[in-house]
């Protein structure tokens, strides 16, 4: 059995973290597993869009405590070890936003501290209703000093603050609320919602789907006037792809487009 | 008729996009008849507000599709003419944050694609009921590259994306929620609500309102001492006007004060 | 009787603004205690948190107004003294910020201009229901140029443009849908929830709040990638602590950790 499942269909890949005896800790192995994948998926042409979901009673728990516990065995008390870890964890982090697919949250139970990275750090996330968010390290003395910068990233800052320094939860729709989420369903209805979503995206053009993500977090952290230098740079590239003529075509002509694609 | 109307009530500018029949589109000839309007109004002392509007069934549909696949006849397949004019509509775009006066869209029907940009670009928004917006370029192969760059200014990142990359339609409420716009109200109240806010802006000391627009938007983008340490001087140079001086002193007497704007 | 009365209750310390007959106004005399006051606790390593709030009918009303028309006695009209001010004001509200404690403003009755600034500059906050928010400087002719740095990083674009531009209030309810307030409460239960929120704070490892609150704010002004450079060396700086090994040895063997905090 894999710690990290993955199966397509069509243009659609699913990832599951298979560890739910450990709540989906994100272990060595975890993120070793979901960086060769990221890093599979990067050239992969004919996947369109990543899910990402929990096997199990939820979605993710954060770091593996015992395995981190176990690394202050060595000389320097787990320093080098740590480092390393905190650097694994961040690249693939990064590794979601830098995937050319748009990546979906498909979450249930709890998503906990690195855990609710993950969510933040995806594209987009839906969530079960009575899902449960928090960045709780604080209560075991470990404040979620790297989940904070996705999650201050997607909500305002008392908000962050406050989930940050009491480690309380919050639930779904609330989740939803400060754009942590994009939505909240009934739980008998993620599976289908979240793949529904998936659907939408899989039937846009792929290629215009893949600039349009990159050029959306790389302009967000320039000023105003560098962020449209570089995004009307973007949409000239767009307007010459041969599929993108079509589509527009088609629009004016009232018909469906025929893409290459 | 004029591409684009201007009536002044006041000191109240109001520019209707006039150009029904292609759903108000920023073809050419209006991204050249409000950037003419822009240009005049930055030296304009006697306008302290601007209303942006459209005539017909609805605000503004975006670029117009029909004058860029005309483009596309050049020997380089229309890439020197897009990029003058992603220019031309960034140029214009950034022209409603550099006005001195506070712009105020009046939105009704749609607003999509670069006419969501341009409701994400004004200093304020208010909305009819029911009226919808998109950046559904992707729905044809294009991703609004260009229009999220102001609505990712706007509203959170993950309701952002959602929009950008399924191409659907929010509402005016959600949109309200969101931030995209400052309210929704019922579209017979469309105009007079929109007129009663311009009315409110025009009532306050136009220096102190051009000195603070200006400052909202350079100190945003700095890290905070430097905001700061420019607002500072902002404050000494606002606290040093004669109408300021006049403004305070009546405050204190409890009587109106007696501005020479 | 001072102008701004403490009491410390454990490892809180509750800071009361005390000048009711001038609304709590931030006088040169006020800030100059609120100064003090942060000064002292900056390295004060008893105190966990820090409350804010205001003696009598309200909690802040901004700059001292009489104050300040004073000091245009001087030969250059006032221009030194003010902008003197406004460098002691951005160095208090700054402060707040650079606290290692986290600090929550506890609001009622009003909190206007460099007031509603000092709430949006606190950790978090809490106001009694029915507490109205403004930033109306523009109502006399003196744009809320220093208070928006704050507000601007607390709400979106347009609401914040909204209140600036307007000087019209908004109220309690309306400031926790917009991020300015984590919740607004009964009057009556204000002190009460402030103090248990402050409660749960002083229940954490100071250290971990203390590294993690500094990391929080220096991330957030950061790119990516530089974020999480920087928050992985203070993740490993904080599992380092000998609390936070016990606090994570305790959670794993499902005890109470035994802190030497």
């Amino acid at each position: 059995m894999t710690i990290l499942e993955r199966r397509d269909t069509g243009a659609i890949a699913h990832l599951k973290l298979n560890a739910p005896e450990r709540i989906n800790a994100l272990s060595d192995e975890m993120l070793a597993a979901l960086q060769e994948q990221f890093d599979l998926l990067k050239t992969d042409t004919t996947i369109r869009v990543v899910i990402l979901s929990g096997e199990g009673k939820a979605f993710c728990a954060g770091h593996d405590l015992k395995q981190m516990t176990a690394g202050r065995q060595s000389e320097d008390g787990g320093k080098a070890y740590f480092k390393d870890l905190f650097d694994r964890c961040a690249r693939m982090m990064m590794s979601i936003q830098a995937l050319p697919q748009p990546v979906i949250a498909q979450v249930h139970g709890i998503a906990t501290a690195a855990g609710c990275q993950m969510v933040a750090s995806c594209d987009l996330a839906i969530a079960a209703e009575g899902t449960r968010f928090g960045v709780n390290g604080v209560n075991i003395g470990l404040f979620c000093s790297t989940p904070m910068v996705a999650l201050s990233r997607n909500i305002s800052r008392k908000q962050a603050f406050e989930m940050l320094s009491t480690g309380q939860f919050i639930d779904a729709s609330r989740a939803a609320e400060l754009g942590l989420i994009n939505r909240a369903v009934p739980a008998q209805d993620l599976s289908q919602e979240t793949h529904a979503l998936a659907e939408t995206l899989a039937s846009k053009l792929g290629a215009a789907v893949k600039i349009g993500k990159q050029a959306f977090y790389e302009q967000i952290q320039m000023p105003l006037d560098q962020a449209y230098a570089y995004t009307g740079d973007v949409m000239v590239e767009n307007m010459l792809y041969r599929d993108t003529e079509e589509g527009i075509a088609a629009f004016i002509e009232k018909r469906d487009p025929d893409w290459d694609q």
